[in-house]
């Protein structure tokens, strides 16, 4: 179920980029409670024009490198789950990719389970 | 009012891109009720290594072709009436330019009726 | 905290581009209270083919130039502040790069202040 959309100033190379969606699959498998193999993620990358990140807003030390983790997901997460799911995903970025918590953004939109079809003009989630 | 975002591998022509964005619009006309000419679609096209869906979760036969439909709508459809929208855009666009049903997933976002200012700086549906 | 996606046909210039994203920041600096810097601002540029707006919904004289500007931010504002939202970015738009205002559309996604961390994998409203 989560929709896991990566935004990014271009750059990294392809084992990059498999190491990141790994790294955020993973910390949702540990976090969140998701079934095996829920895995749906798209990468945007972006120009260097067309990224606007403070650098210090809310913390310090962000640069033009951040990458920012938007998750769809389904409502009813606890802040406690959604407070592990942000440290697992710095934790595991930061190992597999050297990616510095400080460049690390997560961003939740809750959804319902109505909303989701995963294919063949089904929604699976009410059947 | 729906907003749609299409996320695809890259490689399809103008002309299938077409049939696609008018198929989603006629299936959104046929089954939640939106007016003519209610249609604001943006097709995000990816390259094969931003692209990570799982080949079999919920579902068995997707591929790397698969089509991500995000539709952003007021809230208050029926569950009802978002299956038959799934499986009117899956019948629409295998029928338009022959996408197995097993390669179209859909997400819904909702929001509410403040949350849309189709131009000029107003707010439509407040007034 | 809000997070800024702009999607626009490609085109612009990288100092135009940098006039749009000011001219968004300080219309919600403005208008919807956010703190000095909160500025997270993204630009998908699209190839013409993968832009679908009608040109007459809900307004006149809409063109395939038109900006949309989607915004996520925390639940809670009044339709008033949305309101004065809208009406300022559409000004300021104008005023620095002289986008008809028809050619300005605005979508809100709301979340919650758990939803949000924007570095070291903390969620910064929560404490």
């Amino acid at each position: 179920m989560p929709l896991v959309r990566l935004s990014m100033q271009h750059g990294r190379t392809t084992e990059q980029k498999q190491a990141i969606a790994d790294a955020v699959y993973e910390a949702m498998r540990e976090t969140i409670n998701i079934p095996e193999n829920d895995r749906f993620i798209f990468i945007d990358e972006k120009a260097p024009e067309d990224v606007f990140v403070d650098k210090n807003f809310m913390s310090t030390g962000r640069t033009q490198e951040a990458i920012l983790v938007e998750i769809t997901l389904r409502a009813g997460r606890t802040n406690e789950a959604k407070e592990s799911l942000y440290r697992r995903i710095a934790e595991k970025l930061h190992h597999a990719v050297n990616i510095a918590s400080s460049d690390i953004m997560v961003v939740l939109h809750e959804n319902q389970s109505a909303d989701w079809s995963f294919s063949s003009g089904v929604a699976q989630y009410l059947h």
